[in-house]
C-alpha cells in the first residue's frame, strides 16, 4: 500500500452509515478528477454504532468500503477511522493528529468546510449526483420498514449487509439520539 | 448476602426513573418463573440525574428498588449501579467488567436483546403486564404536571418520591435531552 | 484586578450565545442591587462551540462579554470559562472546584437554582426585561436565516460578530443537537 | 436482600486487589462492632483491570468478596463497584450519587479519610491485625514470582484465583502503572 | 476588569501547587517588561486536586493567586482554570479555544515552548530568579515533611495555606502519581 | 488497496515510537512466513504525542511507517491508529469495532497475547531479531542525548525524523509519565 506524498494526499470525511452509490459516485469522481492523488477515506464517528443514525460498526464500514470499492475497480484510496471528538474547534487538530498528513479536503458539508477553512486547507465540492436518491438517512429509513434499500447501494454493500442481517438489526435499534441499551 | 454460583444469576437491566410497577410486576415474574436463580438488577444510566429522561441519581433508585421488593417481600436480587460507556458494540462487554457473572438475560428491549445474543447469552423475555399503564414516560409525564402518578408506582416509591419531593424536582427539569444547568 | 473576598462574590451562569441585550441588563440590575459583591461570569458549556445551539468558542463570547461591559461602563465582574460535566448531580462540586469561591447565586434556570439550593446556596432571581425580544435562541435564529439580529446585542457585541462572520458561521450549521463534522 | 435504612449503613472502600485476609478480618469487625448496620463495599477503581495495581476486574472481585464472606460465614453486607473519576475534589459527590447513602465510612486510608470528612462524614478507622502480611501489594507481588500467596488470602479466594491462573495473568502484566496493550 | 485587546495579552500558564514566591517574581518581571499587555493567568491542570503533585484546588490556586497579586500591588492580570487535554498534540488548540485570546507567550517550559512555537506564537522566556529556591515541588516537600515551607511563599499565601490546614491535607496525600481514594 | 478477505487478515499492534528496524524485521518475517496474508499494523496508543515515551503523532507514525515499508518494498500491508480506551478488559472489544476484521494476532507482548487469547484468537509470536540493538525506549534515548539513533531506524525514518528534528522534540519534552503543558 503505497500512499504517496502528504501533497499528493486529499480527504474524504464521511460516517457511511451505509457506504451508497452516492459515496461511490463521489470516490469516482474524485479519483477522476485527482487521478493522481491518493484519497484518504476518513470513517467519521467511528466510535458508534447500534445506534439508529449510527448502525454500523466502523469495522463493517471498512468491509462495505473494501469490497465495493474493489468491485468497482476504484484504487488509489486508503479507509481509516475517525472517532469523534465532541468539541468542534478541536476537530481539525484531531484529524490531523490521528490521519496521516493531507493537502486538500473533498466535502459538501457546509460545517466540515468551514472548519478546514478556517484552519487554511483548500476545499473542493464534488459534485453530487442525485442526492435524494442516494442518501444514508433515506437507506437507513428503508432497512428499518423491511423497503427496497438494495438498488440504493452497491451491489457488495448489499451482499454484505444481507450477510450480517443488517435489515434486523436497524428494525430493533430504537429511533432517535442514541437511548442506551436499557429496559 | 449470598448471592449464588454465576451459573445460577440472571440479569435484568432498567433505568428505574422511578421503579413502578410494571418493574414490580416484572421481577416478580422473573422470580416466580426462575425461583432458584438470583436476580441482578443493574441500574442503567447510573450516572444520569436531574434530568427530564432521568431525573433521579443511582442511589435514589437503588432507594426504590430496596423499599418496593422489601415491600413486596421478594428477596433473591440484588441492585447494582451500570453507567453507560456511550460504545454500544462495547456495553456487554462493559457489563461484564462491571458486573457480578450472569448466565441469562431478561429483557423486552429489542437493542438489548440484540447485543446480550450477539455475546451469546439466552435472552428472556419477561411477561409485561399493563405496559401502557406502567411506563416510565408516562409516570415522569404525570409527575411534571402534577397528575395523579401515586397508583402507578408501590406504595413504597409514591412515600419515598414524597419524601424528596419528586414533583417538584421533575417540574424544574428542562424538557428534552438533559440541556446542562445554566441560565 | 481585585475580586473581593469569597464572601463577597456572586455567580451567574450562562452560555452567552451570544452576549446579548438580556444578559446585560440582568448584570446591570446585580452589579446595581449587590454593589459591593464582584460577579463571576461563567461561560457555560464552554468546551461547546461550532453547533447550533453553541456556535461561539468560549474564547469568543469572553471577547463579547469583555467588550460589551467595557461599553457600557460596568465594573466588578470577572468572566470564567465552565465546561459541563454531562453528570447534573455534580455539576456543583464541579463549580466549586473550578472556579473562585462565591457566596450567592443568581439565576432564573430552574435547574440551576434545583441544584445550588440542594447545596444549601442563596439564590435570587435577576429580573428579566423583555425576555421574549433577548433570547438566545432567537437571536441564532436571526443570524441563521439574515434577519435583524443587531438590535437585539449591544453595539460592541454586533460589531464583533460581523468582525467573526457571525451569521455566514451559524447559517453552515447543522440544526439540531450538534452533528459531528462529516459529509 | 434487605439492606436497612440509610441511617443504618456503612461504607468500606477498597480496591480488594484481590480480596485477602487483612480484607475478610476488617470486615468481620466492623460487623461486630456495628452488628445492626449494613456494610456496603464499594469495589474502588472497578473499571482497572490487567494492569500490574490492579489485575483483576471489578467482577471478579465480587466473586472473591461473594465467596470468602459466604465461607466465613459473615452477612449483613453488599458490594458494589465504584469507578474512579479521576478528580479528588469531585470523589465523594461521585460516591454519594452510585451507591446507597450510608451515614458513617470506615477507612485507614488518610486520603479517603480527608475527603469524607470534608464532607461531613464520620470516618471509624478499622483495626488492622498484622498488615504487614496482608497487604495486597505483597501478595501482587508473590503472584507474580510464584511465591506463596495462598496463606494470605481466605481458602474460597484461594481456589478461585487457581481456577482464573491467577499467577499466569499476574506474571504477564508489565510492572508499573498500567502501560496499554501493544508490542 | 478591562483586559485590553487581544493583541496586548500575554500567556501564562503555570500549575501554582502552590504560588510561591518564584511565580510572583515571575509575574512582577513580565508586567514590568510589558507594561501595556494583561497577563492572563492559566491555572494548568484546573481539574486536579487532593494529589501530591497538586493538592490544592483551582478554585484554591485562584485565592492564592488573587490575595498575593492584591498585596504585591500587582494590577494587570486575569486568573483562567485550565483543565488539562491529555492529548498534547491538540493542547494549544485547547488552551485557544477556552481562554481569551492572546498574542504572546512566557515560559521557561520547553514543552509548553515547542508546543506554541510549533503553532506559531512568539515565545518569550521570563527571567527565573532563585529557581532552586522556589520550586513547587520544593514547597510541596516542606508542607509534607512539616519544614519550613513559609518563606518560600508570599505571606498572603502562608496565611491562606495555614487557613485551610494545608500542611495536614499534604501529609495525608499518598506519594505518587494520584492514587485514588480507597483502602 | 485491497486488503482481502477478513480470514485472510493478521494484526500487528505497536506503538512505533519511532518505527525502527527491529519493527521492519517483524513486519518482513511475518509477511513471508503469511505471504497471503494482508497485515494490519494498528498504531496503538494513537492519542498520545509530545511525551517521552509517545514523542511523535499517530500522523507522524504513520509516514515512518509508509516510507520505510515503501523503501524496503514490502507490501501487503495497512496502517492504521488504534486510541488506548483505558479498560484493558475491554480493548480487544475496543479493537474488533475499531479495526478492520482479522483473523490472526502477532505479538510478543504478554499482556496482548492474554487478552487476545481470552477472547479465542490465535495469537502468533514473530522473531525478535537482536531486540536489545532495536527497541523503542533505547532509541528515544539516544534521541534525547543527541547519540547515534539513525542505524537504528531504517534510512527512510532517519530522513523523516531529521525533516522533522526529531531530536529537539525528543530533547525538550520531560521524562517520566507524560506530565502535561505548563510552567
Amino acid at each position: 500500500m503505497s500512499v504517496g506524498s502528504p501533497a499528493g494526499r486529499g480527504l474524504l470525511v464521511g460516517r457511511f452509515q451505509p457506504f451508497h452509490r452516492g459515496h461511490l459516485a463521489v470516490v469516482r469522481a474524485i479519483r477522476s478528477a485527482w487521478p493522481s492523488e491518493t484519497l484518504l477515506l476518513a470513517i467519521g464517528s467511528s466510535q458508534s454504532s447500534y445506534t439508529s443514525d449510527n448502525p454500523f460498526t466502523a469495522s463493517e464500514r471498512f468491509e462495505m468500503i473494501e469490497r465495493s470499492l474493489g468491485e468497482a475497480g476504484i484504487s488509489g484510496w486508503l479507509a481509516l477511522p475517525l472517532p469523534d471528538i465532541g468539541r468542534h474547534a478541536l476537530w481539525v487538530a484531531h484529524a490531523e493528529e490521528s490521519l496521516p498528513r493531507f493537502a486538500r479536503v473533498h466535502t459538501n458539508n457546509p460545517l466540515t468546510r468551514a472548519l478546514f477553512e478556517r484552519a487554511g486547507y483548500p476545499v473542493e465540492s464534488p459534485t453530487l449526483v442525485e442526492r435524494e436518491h442516494w442518501e444514508g438517512r433515506r437507506i437507513r429509513a428503508e432497512l428499518r420498514r423491511g423497503g427496497d434499500w438494495r438498488p440504493l447501494v452497491p451491489p457488495a454493500v448489499a451482499a454484505y449487509l444481507e450477510s450480517i442481517d443488517a435489515p434486523g438489526r436497524v428494525r430493533r435499534l430504537p429511533e432517535g439520539a442514541g437511548a442506551p441499551p436499557g429496559t
